[in-house]
């Protein structure tokens, strides 16, 4: 690998060794940029995510709107993204013990899992339902997915990458691109929060496998609905029909699986 | 979805609302199994993951190992699994406030980055680079990662699965599956400590993508070259490339890139 020292947003140029049978050469390639990003909360570090360099204010407000530290941007005094450094400084009205309350030393993963926030997480959601009376047309799904796909700018450059978005029937409202599957989706939230946008009505996209975890996410913002390209999991599939969630799968061309709620998708 | 009953270790039956173009039709399909698994560590609760329900002792020795809280096989005292319950007992040999220190409230992720737990292994691995003499050819790597793929069971069933894989140039000797990549590794992991298998001579295949935490892990056993079928990011192939390790990513059919120490592969 050679540096070659352009260092767009999202991409990086390399120079790599390519083998192909027997053949050998240097070659020009693209790599996706992954950042460290530590947020600052009321003045303490509080967390380091590793992302890709864009969007970070939207990232910041959805991570800690998914982690329960905000409801909406009324509880927002405060962002700056200092994103050379990968910092970005958020200030929430909230009692300053707050967040060491909420993570305790078990409160600790690196994966999939969120220690016992994993649990904590389930028993808040316990006999919470996902009200909505959204209806889509499957073919409707088709375009949004073929869109998504078509606007992965990253994707396609290096393939490295997550998409999420934010839908309605006929349009995707906001899109994200990140390294991690939950970052794309935390962005999305995020920007949601920051213009006010409400969450019941509309429709989460996303490229990449459903875990519980993400259920679990849809469920904390009231989204009727998730559409992914790839496969959910049994844990995803038993909470999304226990809170009302639709949750629609491997969406291919013209081909879909609902697995939950199919009331809400008609032909 | 109905709930067909059918329960086997890693895949769950459903019936599901298929749509083709106009056309609707109720079809059998298999879910991947996501469970949780609760680490309690010398008889405290430490951590609860969401994986697939295969080799459970595997994840949980490999996560402490990672986790710095086991080295060998030696620091292990006791090890019970519960698969049913989804508890795993593990009792290692270290002082008893040692996991309280590791984690303190900063200490906290759900996602790809650990908080100051990646400052801090970076802090670690400072200045350590992976000595070794393993030397593969280009056509035994296309071989290898050919029998990952048709090993597994799963992501043919269910299309929800990572694979990884220990493996000398001509063969593989570990092979894991879960729905997460981080599991996947970390099963591996687990059975070589398990099975005092050395890692300084080996080759880790992965079919996910190489995030640097991936590079972290790899760095931190001492594994000399990662090989997978996905993208890695600009982190990830400056931390190898600082790390002394071999970095191989898009391996497809005969071809693959070589981002970094290619000295290791020959044609």
């Amino acid at each position: 690998m050679v540096d070659k020292g352009l260092d767009t947003q999202g991409i990086k140029e390399v120079e790599i060794t390519r083998i192909r049978e027997k053949q050998k050469s240097r070659e020009k390639d693209f790599l996706v940029r992954e950042v460290p990003l530590t947020i600052f909360l009321n003045g303490q570090e509080f967390v380091t995510l590793l992302c890709s360099p864009e969007k970070l204010n939207y990232l910041a407000v959805g991570f800690l709107r998914l982690e329960g530290l905000l409801k909406c941007s009324e509880d927002l005094q405060e962002i700056a993204v200092d994103t050379e450094a990968g910092k970005v400084f958020v200030r929430v009205k909230m009692p300053p013990d707050q967040p060491k309350k909420m993570y305790g030393p078990r409160a600790v993963t690196a994966r999939l899992g969120k220690g016992t926030l994993f649990a904590q997480s389930l028993h808040l959601l316990q006999g919470r339902r996902v009200e909505s009376a959204l209806q889509v047309k499957a073919a409707e799904l088709f375009a949004l997915m073929a869109v998504l796909q078509k606007t992965s700018v990253l994707f396609k450059k290096t393939g490295g990458v997550h998409t999420a978005a934010l839908a309605v029937a006929d349009k995707i409202l906001f899109y994200s691109e990140d390294i991690g599957r939950h970052n794309a989706i935390d962005k999305i939230v995020g920007e949601c929060i920051l213009k006010n946008i409400p969450f019941g009505d509309k429709i989460l996209l996303s490229s990449g496998r459903v875990s519980s975890e993400i259920i679990i996410k849809v469920a904390k913002l009231g989204l009727p609905m998730i559409v992914s390209r790839s496969a959910p999991t049994s844990l995803s599939v038993e909470l999304a029909a226990k809170m009302g969630i639709t949750l629609v799968g491997f969406v291919r061309g013209r081909r879909l699986n609902v697995y939950t709620h199919e009331n809400r998708i008609f032909l």
